[in-house]
């Protein structure tokens, strides 16, 4: 097959492929004084503080390229990061890419993930300020590491939830995880089918969106600011809901009671887990890969809270020594854990 | 054979496995507000200016664990980041440590890993402040990056250099790249070797280290500091002095002479190189991994360079025009290039 759009890495040499790829970087925020181009970037921040997080994606363990086209994954890659300062608080800035791949990968295809790194620092307002491109014996490596910035009383961590506050997530859950399942069930259906056929995704737009291309929520962190709620904890839901609650609890030293009706999911998340025969709030306890934003308020915010369309109040903190709780639809109460509840049957103190 | 010191990585678990590694940190910088823990950590930065930068080690490509020691390794992949900060004039802060396994690993040998970070932590003074650990198909991958910190009127870019200055080199060159050699050649020579034998590096213990443990030069910066000595440009030398050189050259659009007779090279550094009937100079202008530093400083200096024990004056910059020359030690002159100089032979300008 022709393929004129095929130019070997290694006709680059390392320094001309880092150049080819950031010679188009504009710098966006004042306190990038110097980004790429030299042995480190400099950053000038006056009264804030630094937010910096870094997140590793290995090619079959995170991602699979056989349904993840790389575009999805450089912007995926990068909002994974913008997620972790925004579960601070904080405003994402700077980031820094590290890079392995072998000489497998054509230069357009590099080309390809980074043009998705450059739609998430433009979509996030992140300035790529360096990196590291090398070459690997086997399939894809990217680390990237963020600086974020927050005034220090505006900073959220995890281990300051109280007794009695409310237990708030962001967006709804599961999704990503259904999507990744879809995808697993299209891969396997159309191995050896003939090259032309393409799997039908029509109906689940959404969950395939949420799993390629998910979103990290700063519009969140803006909204809450705006509307002058802070929250007294917070964490990025990328392990799946019942992790992440077990995160703030253990650091916080509360327990919690949370509503399976309360927890958000999308149709589409219920509509596959059904084609699967997978319990959705399994799913959404368990699943990862959401990036949406769980945090702690107090009581009296209820009512503004519960008022936000993209928020849900699902539960409430409680002493540590009441444990974790899931409350069931039909009224069961539960051990949480972190993958998913105890036990995925009936209980038998019902019935 | 018993082996009582192997735990399965499996064993602990992703968040155990971090908290395993980390359980022991203390947090040596006032600016450190908050380190591993959270979702990113916390800066405290005041006047002073932020540097960052990052790299990338990958098995087979930047490491041979048959002959590196995991705790070397780690030591290695924390100094080559340290020299990085140095390289601007800054100071070591923060760095943060990403890290891909396979399961063939022990916890005991990962741990080995991070005492060699931690060990390099301790010697330039910087704190662990985040990371991420994940598991890989194939192989080790490290990612760093780090933080300085330096005043804005402190910072030393490449491409700042003038016409008509010293050019300045730390330490020795050529070195790390004969003790790569060495090990390569052992490793050559004991495949198939019953396990006991031991290869004799008597009398190479120099380059080894070099190779294995290698230091960046915060003692240069320190002392060029204490001396009132403002590099006007600089670089650290971890791809061979000519690629180098020509950075800085490049960046500040200059050209350069420097003289083979001045290039430092240790004894045991010819000694090798002779054995492997190898060229020294080449070695020193194409070998990499040393992380000395490569400066430049105005001419009215030389008297307070040369009386440095630990810095040479390799020759100096010049127009552009002029290009970039090696003068040998007979006399002739060579275009510098980026790997040792054009021709190995004799010159066809002389004889």
């Amino acid at each position: 097959m022709e393929n004129k759009n095929y130019t070997e890495l290694s006709s680059l040499g390392e320094f001309g492929l880092i150049d080819h790829l950031t010679r188009h970087i504009e710098l966006k925020n004042k306190s990038t004084l110097k980004g790429v181009g030299d042995d480190a970037a400099v950053l000038d921040y006056g009264e804030k503080k630094i937010l910096m997080s870094t997140d590793m994606l290995i090619q079959g363990i995170h991602f699979d390229l056989t349904y993840t086209p790389l575009k999805h994954l450089g912007y995926k890659a990068v909002a994974s990061n913008v997620s972790d300062i925004c579960a601070m608080n904080g405003i994402p800035r700077q980031i820094t890419v590290s890079l392995a791949v072998s000489n497998h990968f054509s230069v357009e295809s590099i080309e390809e993930l980074y043009a998705g790194i450059y739609l998430a620092c433009d979509h996030y307002g992140v300035d790529l300020v360096g990196g590291d491109t090398t070459s690997s014996k086997t399939g894809m490596c990217i680390s990237i590491t963020i600086l974020g910035e927050a005034y220090a009383e505006d900073i959220v961590y995890r281990n300051t939830a109280k007794e009695n506050q409310l237990l708030c997530v962001s967006g709804d859950l599961g999704a990503a995880y259904m999507g990744l399942q879809l995808l697993e069930r299209e891969k396997a259906v159309f191995a050896g089918q003939p090259e032309n056929s393409q799997p039908d995704f029509t109906g689940y737009e959404y969950i395939l969106e949420r799993q390629l291309k998910p979103e990290a929520r700063i519009d969140i962190i803006k909204l809450l600011k705006e509307k002058n709620i802070r929250p007294t904890a917070m964490i990025d839901i990328s392990d799946g809901l019942a992790s992440e609650i077990m995160h703030i609890c253990k650091d916080s030293q509360v327990g919690c009671t949370i509503y399976e009706e309360k927890i958000p999911i999308d149709y589409q998340t219920y509509k596959m887990a059904e084609e699967l025969n997978l319990n959705a709030t399994v799913c959404a306890l368990s699943g990862g890969e959401d990036y949406e934003l769980l945090f702690t308020a107090p009581l009296d915010l209820y009512d503004k809270l519960t008022a936000l369309e993209s928020v849900s109040v699902i539960g409430h903190t409680c002493k540590a020594s009441a444990g974790y709780t899931l409350i069931t639809r039909d009224g069961n109460s539960f051990e949480l854990k972190a993958q998913g509840w105890v036990n995925f049957n009936k209980p038998e103190t019902k019935d």
